[in-house]
């Protein structure tokens, strides 16, 4: 089976940050980071940015699943809560659909590194062609 | 007078997209970013994670000119609606400190393109080694 990476439905964004989108089905994501130079911040952790974009792709791809991977959806709003700073090593993070309805979906996400949680955020997105029950 | 991005205040990731730092001082900054191919979504717009990237670097700037340009907060939480999607051009943020405590601060964001509204963002940064009063 191929990957979501290999089918092309990773978004240039996604690529210019080396994202590895791992599974997408089901309204549930699987999608990795690596931390490297240029995702630093000012004090040379991982910047929230860089973060935030790891868990916005994850969910954009647990929310497109819903629609066997079309881009169905766009976020509306997300609340993210950082927990602990990263300097180095990988990141997984997992998105999933906590309710799909006809106009939107509410998401949520985490982020781990090891056992570690590093983020934990909650979304809403909009259905953009009417959207399918869960 | 040296912009932060002259004096080297940008961060590796600010980089990595391009932003540019326009001014940050007495708590208010405000940071530019020009749509390009690398920042798209699965819709060819601006991916939410770059606008997130520039609202969260405008808040750092807005923040850390509280103790001088130092970089003595971190973000703790943030929540962004989004309300217009781009597809070219540049824009700007705006972030403020709403209030500087001595544990924590709030800050609040607009993005602007011309006269409309991208995106609005809400946060809670941590202070390092003590905030100072606004």
């Amino acid at each position: 089976m191929q990957t979501p990476d290999e089918t092309g439905n990773a978004s240039a964004f996604a690529r210019l940050l080396g994202l590895q989108i791992l599974r997408a089905a089901e309204g549930e994501a699987l999608v990795r980071m690596k931390m490297h130079d240029g995702l630093g911040n000012l004090h040379g952790n991982l910047h929230g940015g860089a973060l935030f974009s790891l868990i916005d792709t994850a969910m954009g791809q647990a929310s497109h699943s819903v629609f066997g991977g079309a881009p169905n959806t766009v976020t509306l709003e997300c609340k993210v809560n950082y927990i602990r700073p990263v300097s180095e090593g990988e990141l997984d993070c997992r998105a999933w659909v906590v309710h799909a309805g006809r106009r939107t979906q509410v998401l949520e996400a985490e982020v781990h590194q090891g056992e570690k949680l590093i983020a934990k955020a909650q979304s809403t997105f909009a259905c953009l062609r009417g959207g399918k029950d869960w």
